[in-house]
């Protein structure tokens, strides 16, 4: 097991002793991956790869049979647990042999009703963030990765643009995208590219269908794809044709005017709701802040969205080696809208984009 | 709203009433878009793009604003409700507007946490498979879906037959594999496609990466696309170059005959355990049951992994209408592994390969 893990378990470890828990129990997949190797993603959302119990001077990864072999190839057989048939049964056993009687446990990634199975044998300490606070950090080599990913999308894009001609439609140029990306190095894209064109633009989150681009009209593209397990995610928005409207104009001006402004501002120590607040005021001052409608960005690294949420709910300030996005966007169910979307990295002076 | 949908929501209240409850909360994305149209993806995981309320005589559509024209666009505006920041408390307000003091939930698709804070304000019931056990039976439109998934894949196969050569690598397949389902009319993979050269063959959930096909070796190709919103599934082992080792044909010959004798056997009334039993007393027979390490197969819809699972602990009978993958695979790690599979659908006579 390569010496990062054992690092990242320790810093781990530090958390969940300090509140007072002798076990913690792992089910989120991109914790589990970032702190043994194993499996970065599960099959579907509501079936598991495996899970990671950690101990006071060791742990455990719990899978089935379908992982048995891929499990013996990075961990020694004495850390592997494989459960069959009747997985609780055999989850909670376990715990038992090993003398586990109160631990704690991730309550966003765990089930209710896996919860409701051990809540009867063990006592269980819900926690959040544990291994999120770790991971919002990112080290060197993570900022490498994430440097990687990020000029693949850069290239991608000065690619695609020379793609966008009127009569393409949004699932061709997704399509597109996703051949751009991987034949560039992406294992996979981080999340379905987004595509639209016109009054779809509007849609923060459309999903690209048969809608084609005509002359002069909007295309915002949401796009990012994994690059040595790291995300990307950027987005842009085009004017095809060479008459832009004014309102596109206007509002392509405001947003670039916002994210600049929040990225300048953006230092360690500032509270994160305060990035919000900025590109939020900005817009305010020009009166179009109710057509800003979710949140200025978000940490990004072996998912998509990871903490922090940079919304006027978010805790905590900026810290170095966080890399978040920082993507401002105007809706207009009109005609459409623009977003522009950065990746930056919280550096010990301020924030640079990627 | 299509009537399709009304009928759906019609067979869900049916069940939910008979179980005393007024209202039933949806939390798992292909339930959500089953019901009413409305994304079948959530962003991630541990992210959602919007709940269901069902009601004895309406549902309400509880979404954030990202979706809130994409929303619109499919349904009246009376039946959304749009959450901004602090979610848990603007849906814990919503439901005690409407007058909800007690509803139904599903357990395996609510966190722990939402559970635990939607719990401190209503009565909750724990509710499992509602919405699952009515997908189970799919109606004609579904199966028509399903065939022309299941077509494109057999497709694929036929085409990915002639790029297994030597020197490809896992990952160049997959890619090859995804480049053909896509310009065939796929939407997205329905799940990553599994490439797994020699002994990575023993690994059911093999990652494709840089081993290359070399003369005369295994190589196991699991994959499925989603065509018309259905997945499809399923899997061929290969055998590239001349002289097929003689555990390789032999394990051929057994998984092809566990699979024939199983999907032979099966028929509406059968016990769906039965049918796993049937695989695993042929491979008992030839004593190889103990390198078959999953279960038979499982059913599949607008998810990849849908119920019944068709294992050793599965209750129920097979019933018309559902279609489920017959896949036995035997496993060593020494030199690879086979598996086959098929997409199945029950008549009312047997099982029927699609």
């Amino acid at each position: 097991m390569d010496i990062k893990y054992q690092n990242r378990l320790d810093k781990v470890r530090e958390i969940i002793f300090n509140s007072g828990l002798d076990y913690f129990f792992i089910s989120s997949a991109a914790n589990r991956y970032y702190l043994s190797g194993f499996e970065l993603h599960d099959p579907q959302c509501n079936e598991s790869s495996g899970y990671l119990l950690i101990t006071k001077d060791n742990f455990y990864l719990l899978t089935d049979p379908r992982y048995e072999e891929a499990a013996k190839r990075i961990l020694p057989e004495d850390n592997i647990f494989i459960y069959r048939q009747n997985k609780y049964e055999r989850i909670i056993n376990f715990l038992k042999e090993i003398g586990v009687k109160r631990f704690g446990f991730e309550s966003v990634y765990l089930s209710y009703d896996f919860y409701d199975q051990l809540n009867k044998h063990f006592e269980l300490v819900p926690l959040k963030n544990v291994v999120e606070q770790v991971r919002m950090i990112k080290d060197k080599d993570e900022v490498k990765s994430l440097q990687r990913s990020c000029a693949l999308n850069h290239k991608v894009f000065e690619q695609i643009e020379l793609f966008l001609t009127t009569g393409k439609t949004e699932a061709e140029i997704a399509w597109e995208v996703e051949k751009l990306f991987r034949t560039g190095g992406a294992t996979e894209l981080s999340f379905s590219t987004i595509v639209a064109v016109g009054p779809n633009a509007a849609l923060p989150h459309a999903i690209p269908g048969k809608t084609k681009i005509v002359r002069n009209c909007p295309v915002l593209i949401d796009m990012g794809a994994r690059v040595d397990d790291y995300c990307s995610d950027q987005t842009r928005t085009f004017w095809v044709g060479d008459s832009p409207s004014k309102e596109f104009l206007r509002t392509m001006e405001l947003v670039k005017k916002a994210q600049e402004k929040a990225i300048k501002e953006i230092y360690p120590g500032l509270p994160i709701k305060d990035a919000y607040y900025i590109a939020k005021a900005f817009f305010q001052e020009y009166g179009v802040d109710k057509y800003f409608t979710h949140g200025l960005g978000h940490g990004i690294g072996l998912e998509t969205h990871e903490p922090p949420a940079i919304g006027p709910l978010a805790k905590g300030v900026f810290k170095p080696g966080m890399v978040v996005t920082i993507e401002p966007g105007l809706y207009y169910p009109k005609w459409g809208g623009v977003r522009w979307e950065y990746m930056v990295l919280i550096t010990d002076n301020g924030a640079e984009i990627l």
